[in-house]
């Protein structure tokens, strides 16, 4: 294993120094619980948590700031944040009006986020409440989660939710509902040419032929629907996008963003060829795009693949979407 | 060798038209001519033009917009763009003010830009000049260079002066003037974990063993200054950054910024461990980071490893750094 990093134990702590140095005016940290947070002074709103395993950024502590989130919980590399972690954040970040947890649906991290709201229940506040997001259409269950995952569509909840909550007067309870229905219109799904390669461990988290694909992937390696040959751009980038489109439905007529994430791996012209293909199913599906996002949004280390998301626009959506973010990971 | 391409001769144009259906309302495309051009009414400025071979992307094409490049020229995966499509980039941007050609120093883009300068001059016009970029410290020549290599520092040439070039009255000769000014200031020094798989060849372009690093690599896997073995981030990172501040020097005082730059397979966590190192030494070293700049700038399609820039700072280059820019490959 040959990558970018010291002790493998000291990976995250690490990396989220680097950001908090890069960024020393807008984003805090909290090593030793792996918190990031917000520094600039924000309006009395309602707050933002999300958190997972690290192995997946920029997701989150990347999309920490100004409409987008609060703060992120960062556990070890594909293990769920702490429950004090998660605590810890929701005190720091609460401003009076309560913190919303924005939790893809993974066992440990619900179980984790759950009991951080028990116990934040238990002694008297701030007031907590989570949204689940689960737009992966591979798979019904899976060997980390109960029901479907979540994967990057995520991005499309923590855009819109983040600018939404710095809107006035939005309370906890319309901020989750609203949380909820922005997933119920996000599906994704995914696919690996090669498998990551964990730090801890030091070897790939799955096995892939030289000429073999999972159609469905995981975050974390996680099998999908079917592992298969080799296919073409054309041919693989058609596979997903139909699934994605066929799930929910997304039907003639729809206005969409469209979100394609590189697992961590792929370069950034492949996701483009991936974009491009995406676009004309699209458009014989009379499918009207409002907004591409291409980029690495939520990765699995150094996987190689990609994924599809669509998320079903309406005006409110489209507005938020827009909305300026003033996030640590950006070009210029 | 899986990548998500279709026939690898197509890789280039696919790509292209990714980004052109992504952004449909600011980035235009010739595609037989693989150039990209900015599609928004702009003033009567001086017009920015980069190109080089492809496979380094989001350079150049995706650095197309306000405040960046006019128009970016292609070439297939690591050769040069052609004469002729440099020829009809300028004329087509030109907006009667010049064309200013920003070209990292490799033998084959430089021929290719200096007879597109001849036929336009045998032609009568658009007047253009052209800047050289050669920040890469690790060596003097290179296989496909006479003197120093133009890598990632590159960036901040694009960004400074298409901001400048946005400013009234600026006219061809000092924007070149200013360019070289620009290039004069950075330095930059990377090294890769793996070599790079070219679509045509289906291999890798370079062999390093399981053990081995090449530092000062260049964007095509040319050979650096030494391959040597693998060593964990706090060494190869104080190398490389070494090399960087003390090419220059940047000395004691100095106020720079900082760009991380990903070859293209290193995952962003990676990077950000990379950006936190170098934050300590520059800190050491008593230099005051303005900004800091970390993702995949120039890559070299799916190499691993890493680059790391310095641009000695003034205040104008602050002001036009930290000016806006409209283009294609962003978060939010």
């Amino acid at each position: 294993m040959k990558k970018i990093i010291n002790k493998p134990d000291d990976v995250v702590v690490e990396m989220l120094k680097g950001l908090a140095l890069s960024r020393p005016d807008s984003i805090g940290l909290i090593p030793e619980k792996r918190v990031v947070y917000r520094k600039d002074p924000y309006l009395n709103k309602v707050a933002i948590i999300s958190g997972s395993g690290s192995g997946h950024e920029p997701d989150q502590a990347f999309y920490v700031g100004k409409g987008m989130l609060d703060a992120a919980c960062a556990g070890p590399v594909f293990a769920a944040p702490t429950l004090d972690a998660i605590v810890d954040a929701a005190k720091l970040v609460d401003r009076g009006r309560g913190v919303l947890f924005l939790v893809k649906n993974y066992t440990g991290d619900r179980a984790n986020f759950e009991m951080a709201s028990e116990m934040l229940e238990f002694e008297g506040g701030p007031a907590v409440d989570t949204a689940i997001i689960n737009d992966d259409v591979a798979v019904k269950d899976s060997t980390f989660t109960a029901g479907r995952r979540g994967v990057a569509g995520a991005i499309f909840v923590y855009k819109i939710i983040g600018a939404k909550s710095e809107e006035e007067g939005v309370n906890l309870p319309q901020l989750k509902k609203f949380a909820m229905e922005v997933n119920d219109n996000i599906r994704t799904m995914g696919f690996a040419l090669k498998s990551c390669t964990t730090p801890a461990k030091g070897s790939t988290t799955f096995d892939l032929g030289e000429d073999e694909i999972e159609l469905g992937v995981g975050l974390h390696g996680e099998p999908g629907r079917e592992r298969t040959k080799y296919k073409p751009a054309n041919e693989v980038i058609k596979i997903i996008t139909d699934s994605v489109i066929e799930d929910l439905p997304f039907i003639c007529g729809d206005e969409v963003a469209l979100l394609i994430n590189g697992l961590g791996g792929t370069p950034i012209g492949e996701l483009y060829i991936a974009a491009g293909i995406v676009h004309e199913i699209l458009r014989n599906r009379k499918l009207k795009v409002f907004r591409t996002y291409v980029n690495n949004f939520c990765t699995s280390l150094d996987m190689e693949g990609c994924s599809v998301s669509l998320l079903r626009l309406n005006e409110e959506f489209k507005r938020l979407l827009l909305a300026p973010a003033d996030i640590p990971i950006k070009y210029f």
